[in-house]
């Protein structure tokens, strides 16, 4: 899957939606801190997601919907004044900034009825507005009501979620938020964006207002049973993590940290859960102090193996809602928490600083009292302090111990095989001049997945797009409105599978007649790209961004790019996208790519209205066995972790040159001997057709 | 000439000396601000320049030269007490943050005896200390006496200045300094770095320590006449680029700037001097209000000529020594100065603020008093401020009209002419055994050069290191210690010119007999680099640090690189090292390359105690017409200024992918195609047989 472009701007976090969020409050011009070194407006505004066409509906705003529109929007309105606020922000978000939420988090869906995985909605008394990107701007179109207003982010002269708030309040405006759904960072971002006009933000920890409104209709909180994740997958057990991670907060002089990413809370506990599409993750918050750590969790969810786990680990269970208690009781007793504001929501931030001011008002009065307990109290260097950095979990997630590699390689051989099935029947049906649509083709693949031992899921919506539908970067086929595949264009395929072992993600692009030169010519030098990424060498220490380029420079010759980042991490049997590392022109993510970790090489180019191209694989980071060290640092490289075949039609010889010749039937005969072994029959046929070496000519 | 490591680090000035000077300030891992977006220390922390060798000498600390240093510091603590110092710091510097610097400038070099370019001295009541950097070890030991402390700067444990003050003044120290040979930049570090240990920085405007004590022996200031730089060379008059400047000045909201740094101030007056070695420029200050400017200058070096041309463009003439007189009464009437603080030295920022100060308390006292004088003063916020950013004229150097790209075009085919001339010479001389030492060499370079029309000076010295000297970096052949060139040994020249209407800088590597395998490996990696740049398109606000990477990738496959930059700004007729812009790995410098600036295209090897491979030439950012322009924008390229051979037999040819091939094939016609109609006899021969074209084998 190619790497959203918002994701790979945040530097120093393993989440990746938050950031999203955050560009509804910025212009295109202001850029986050993480540019503020650049002189200008860096490079990539120009190549930022803003011009991507969509496909076109013909459901424009009927009246019914409005109508419906109307009611929710007057009846969250009429919940103003009991609170006292003069507008409220709904984000996209849950309380654990992941990138696929449960339903029943999906408020700003249900109140404004655009269905975009990225959008902000902001309600005044009179007015309703919905930021977007690019991306969505002809869904968005579609799907909101006459009562709203669609901002969309990036053009030229659309207000920032701040500026509009700071121009339609009056001043002294109180502005509501649910502080669960904004990170700490986005929230005081936001208060001090509207402070300029004198506005407040008001926290609304009781109830989320959407929720009051939504009542019945609201899915009930995901409550599938958690599962252990094994150990010959995770390859380390849970009492070494939590002591390497004890270890880290030692060594910072903290005593606590509280874990909001889902995807940390699993991987730190050998755990995995159901409760999102795609992410094996569960609801939960972790608390790990010194000497005890706290799972916050709905309890349902947890059974005897699970529970035998926990206790092994020396992990208690507490109610998913106690936690803001258990962040209070902490302060009190002057823990100094690791906090990485850029993922723990606002609410826990916020309600722990409360604390640690209540802490010492009440060491201020014993001192003037001079009692007794203030003589025995720690004092002040003992009291509690915020330590805001880089989740830790966040690295040590990312450096894949040997199980995990060996589970990712395993499972990526299942799903070529299931793929190479796939490719077998998709061009039996085309050949039969059986109609299929993008859906259904996609449906197909998840039928063949699912018969590989160890598939849970996929790893995401797969992006199957035929035609023109390719060059939209996120284009997810719906089965209304989807097209058919045609054997006169190209046919681009972003999938990925969840398997009991590991994660995939895979683009492969293919013709199923006959491609024009000019797709030859841009696929092949897609393909240099992909190539000269793949074989890249390198020092130890070097940021993913420097590799990017490496990337482009072949479409860069004729005049050509692609307006998404070239590489982004990827889990274990987790998330699709995880950091802190990326490859990517966007050069605020300064993480050195380090061995171990999981990176996609995926380049792409698209020509709007007419044909996508992408081609993807995942890599392993790993030293390089160089006849020389200079600088006796280690040199780094890839292993290649996809094994699927590059459909040769489409590449354009003349263009390569000797060394990327060999490298495509080098890597075509280790796809044979990797994948033949787990297929039989025709499938087995389409692989040896397929990876056969090609002749210079 | 490669890029000085430590020049390209400056993102945001066109002067390079500063930051090589604030290196002694901060330990190597304190990062400067440029790096502050960074998690870890960055990627190139390993490769600074550290480790690099330097020939052996056996001059060790004679005892004459220890009396001589010993009254030296002597007189120097003798004034302590009249000024109330406790220390005395002395910079490389001069108090324009100048590359090249005149004689009687050299007030480190006077006290310390220490010739290297980089520097800085600490003199306490009792203790002298010298540091430098891994360039200059082996030298700064042979040329201090014991009176010194070599602090080897960069090293693990060696403490920075800063930490040295703190280490060994008694709390309340006094350290002085010139303030005049600090940017403000780096005064203001210095005092807080030392305020830490409540240690005062003290400004001795009235006089130089060290010039006190030379006294009779210090050279007298350079008085070399100015002259006026053609307009056919400079392309554009003074008063279109007065106007321009004004303009920007406007738009700024300030009324004045203050220009020091020497290029600049030669640039925007279209005039040349002799003050310095290598680069064209002579001292003065200018000041350009919105109706007037005033240069600050040594009239004795204003002839006729420059005189009328000054006053056709409005500037008025004022004594160099007036500079701080000025800067007050502009403050006195409320001029808001643009001041880029990291080349305009303390001296004069200081004086500006003390001014400012004074404006507002005056204002103050008026206010309070309610004076008519108040009544008719323009108010508070219409006073003056400084606007701290950088130097407009940096920019508007580095993008090359048309008249100073053809200058640099015709200087660089008869600079190729000269060398052309001086490999017939050099081959002749080591065919007939005939001994040459890399001085001599030098020497007979400049004099094929010096019979060039229009030749004026070196560009800077010439780096000629045959066999080991070759891997030295900064290696500068002294007569009395420098080595043979030897038919068996590689022989690394790097060199350029001053010409009256362009400035060279080209570096090439020969063997006089047959190189080795490795040799050919690593000469030919380097040369694929540089091809690679070369050859580079890429779209238009691309920083230079994005293409890096081009040029060390063959390198890095078998675990080799190379520890500077691989390129730099070049001025025409002028500076041969500046900014903005610079290709380097360091990524602070987000300056995108933009169509008409220079660059230089160095990568190289080297190998300690061995050899050292560098291919440098120059060229030129240019629009590329590429067939497509995804997202509507210009790609850009280079062309290329330098025309001189690249030896055939130094290039293993199966490495050369076919296209690398034949850009090497193209190269060397092109270059006999321009160079060889400047050229008869046996140079013309030489020409021919070294542009032949190469037979794939």
């Amino acid at each position: 899957m190619h790497s959203l472009s918002s994701h790979l701007t945040r530097p120093l976090s393993s989440s990746f939606s938050h950031f999203r969020f955050l560009s509804f409050f910025h212009s295109p011009n202001s850029h986050p801190k993480t540019f503020s070194i650049s002189q200008k407006p860096p490079t990539f505004s120009i190549r930022s997601c803003t011009s991507i066409s969509a496909k076109p509906s013909s459901d424009l705003r009927p009246k019914r919907r409005a109508a419906a529109s109307d009611a929710k929007l007057r009846a969250l309105r009429n919940l103003f004044p009991g609170v006292g606020i003069d507008a409220y922000v709904i984000p996209s978000q849950d309380a654990h900034q992941s990138e696929f939420i449960a339903e029943c988090y999906m408020r700003r869906t249900f109140i404004s009825g655009f269905t975009g995985s990225a959008g902000t909605a902001v309600v005044t008394k009179d007015k309703a507005a919905l930021w977007t990107d690019g991306r969505y701007f002809l869904q968005a179109e579609n799907q909101l009501s006459s009562s709203w207003i669609l901002m969309r982010a990036g053009n030229f002269g659309v207000p920032t979620t701040i500026e509009w708030l700071n121009d339609v309040l009056a001043p002294g405006g109180r502005v509501g938020i649910d502080p669960f759904l904004f990170s700490s960072d986005a929230a005081e971002e936001l208060k001090q964006g509207i402070a300029k006009n004198n506005h407040e933000l008001v926290f609304l920890y009781d109830k989320n207002l959407v929720d009051e409104i939504w009542e019945d209709s609201r899915p009930e909180p995901p409550n599938k049973p958690i599962r252990v994740h094994e150990l010959r997958y995770a390859g380390v057990d849970v009492a070494s993590k939590l002591s390497s991670l004890r270890n880290e907060l030692a060594a910072a002089g903290s005593s606590a940290i509280v874990i909001s990413m889902l995807d940390e809370i699993a991987w730190l506990l050998n755990l995995r859960g159901s409760d999102v599409p795609h992410s094996p993750v569960m609801y939960a918050y972790l608390i790990v102090e010194l000497d005890k750590a706290k799972l916050f969790v709905d309890t349902s969810k947890v059974g005897a193996e699970v529970l035998g786990h926990l206790e092994n680990a020396g992990i208690e269970l507490r109610p998913y809602d106690s936690i803001l208690s258990e962040v209070e009781s902490l302060a009190a007793k002057g823990a100094k928490i690791w906090l990485d504001a850029s993922s723990v929501n606002a609410a826990i931030v916020h309600t722990y600083n409360t604390a640690c001011e209540k802490y010492y008002e009440s060491l201020e009065i014993k001192r003037k009292s001079k009692t007794k307990a203030y003589e025995d109290s720690n004092g002040w260097s003992e009291g509690p302090t915020g330590m805001y950095r880089v989740s830790p979990i966040s690295l040590a997630k990312a450096l894949k111990n040997d199980a995990e590699l060996e589970g990712m390689r395993n499972c990526h051989l299942r799903d070529a095989a299931a793929l190479t099935q796939f490719w077998v029947w998709i061009e039996e049906q085309i050949n039969k001049n059986v109609k299929l649509t993008e859906v259904e083709v996609a449906e197909k693949l998840l039928e063949f997945r699912s018969t590989q031992p160890g598939f849970l899921d996929t790893s995401f919506d797969t992006i199957s797009g035929s035609g023109a539908n390719g060059a939209i970067i996120h284009y997810k086929p719906e089965p209304d409105s989807c097209s058919v595949l045609d054997k006169k264009k190209l046919f681009l395929l972003d999938s990925g599978a969840q398997y009991v072992d590991g994660t995939t993600d895979i683009t492969r692009t293919v013709h199923f007649g006959e491609p024009t030169a000019r797709q030859k010519d841009c696929f092949t030098r897609v393909l240099q790209g992909h190539i000269a990424l793949d074989q890249a060498v390198f020092p130890e220490n070097t940021p993913g961004f420097v590799l990017d380029a490496f990337a482009r420079s072949f479409l860069w010759k004729i005049g050509l790019d692609y307006r998404h980042g070239t590489g982004h991490g990827v889990g274990a049997a987790l998330n699709v996208h995880e950091g802190p590392q990326s490859i990517s022109f966007r050069y605020g993510n300064t993480t050195p790519l380090q061995s171990g970790m999981i990176v996609s090489n995926e380049p792409g180019y698209y020509e709007d209205h007419a044909f996508g191209i992408r081609i993807e694989n995942l890599l392993v980071v790993k030293e390089v066995d160089t006849p020389n060290r200079f600088g006796g640092i280690e040199y780094l490289g890839f292993e290649k972790l996809t094994f699927v075949p590059i459909q040769a039609k489409l590449i354009e010889l003349s263009l390569l040159s000797a060394a990327e010749f060999d490298w495509l039937n080098d890597y075509h005969s280790q796809v044979w001997d990797k994948v033949s072994p787990l297929l039989d029959g025709p499938a087995r046929q389409w692989l040896w057709d397929n990876t056969r070496p090609l002749v210079k000519q």
